[in-house]
């Protein structure tokens, strides 16, 4: 089993959830029909890039009188619908951990976290709306909730030794919050979200570029 | 003045952030010296993509000899070394927000959260290391401690109009968490992290693409 990370969430996903925000934003507006150039100018990518996206997304549109917002998207909402709530594990409770279990718009969206886990026992008898229990009652639990996906907020040093334990119990999907390059196999999809890195851009620009 | 956002974290600058990891990481490993298709292979990248954006910000080495890590390492924390600390302000004391004052990995790289801000005034009395101010002393603060960047961690409804008082007091770079698309002058950087759009990629390949 070679140990890379293959999968890797394409810009046109990226694009799609940018494409929806804008929409909700022209909506809000008054708008109800717009055009892929009045889209594509919202989300800063050409006209031919919001229908190049679409046509991979299957999303269907009349170049001539433009999209209906309601049916753009009912049409990205689709790609993202499943027959069940998707449940989802945070592990590691530190403060991101803390956090992500809390925030309520995971659920609107129909993500659902079901446990979180940590090997800290003194955080396990807090309580934040969902139970924190000890890693060792993971497999049960993804198990028992069918979870694919993990939110991993745990320190750094322990990061690799917990993706093993994930792909171990059946998770297939990681958004890794530890700043470290995970090994997993090809069948593994891994989102990083480093919040360092992200906020050092942003200063970068503002010292560097200006 | 045209209000679209027009500067973003271009793709170089992350791929950096992306080298620096796995240099850590073959260093730990033991190793001192790598070629660029180590570092390629390591970062999901060809070889030559790693030269070139060497090249872009200046990172010398030798094709036939590959390169020190520590010199990389060294180049590459150049880039982002400033005279000063750099101060930000966080601005919505949300749990996101009130995660993001604790979250200790800044301060290691020289970014300090110097005060934080939020309209409730039950939150203002609470403290998390640093002080939750008013918003109202926002200008001030900004001032007093030449901030230049801001993190945006209010409820989506209130953030275009705070984005807007952060421009107006002087804020040229926005790290945003609502699910917005704001509207700022063109010298201002914004860069987003979405967490449901993140979290529902990742789920998206689980269901989809396996």
């Amino acid at each position: 089993m070679k140990q890379v990370t293959k999968h890797v969430i394409r810009n046109d996903l990226k694009r799609l959830f940018t494409y929806r925000l804008c929409l909700i934003g022209f909506k809000r507006k008054g708008f109800d029909r717009i055009y892929s150039y009045n889209l594509g100018e919202e989300a800063g990518v050409t006209a031919e890039q919001v229908r190049k996206d679409f046509s991979v997304f299957k999303i269907k549109g009349n170049k001539k009188s433009g999209y209906k917002i309601n049916d753009l998207l009912h049409a990205i909402n689709e790609i993202f619908k499943y027959q069940h709530n998707q449940h989802v594990i945070v592990v590691g409770m530190g403060n991101i951990g803390k956090a992500l279990v809390q925030y309520k718009r995971f659920i609107l969206r129909k993500m659902v976290i079901v446990a979180s886990f940590d090997i800290d026992p003194s955080k396990q008898s807090k309580r934040f709306g969902i139970p924190v229990m000890p890693m060792e009652m993971m497999g049960e639990i993804i198990k028992k909730f069918h979870v694919k996906v993990a939110i991993l907020a745990v320190p750094d040093i322990s990061a690799q030794d917990t993706a093993n334990i994930l792909v171990d119990q059946g998770i297939t999907g990681i958004l890794n919050f530890a700043p470290v390059i995970l090994k997993v196999p090809d069948d593994i999809i891994v989102s990083n979200i480093n919040l360092c890195d992200e906020l050092e851009s942003v200063i970068y620009y503002t010292q560097k570029v200006m």
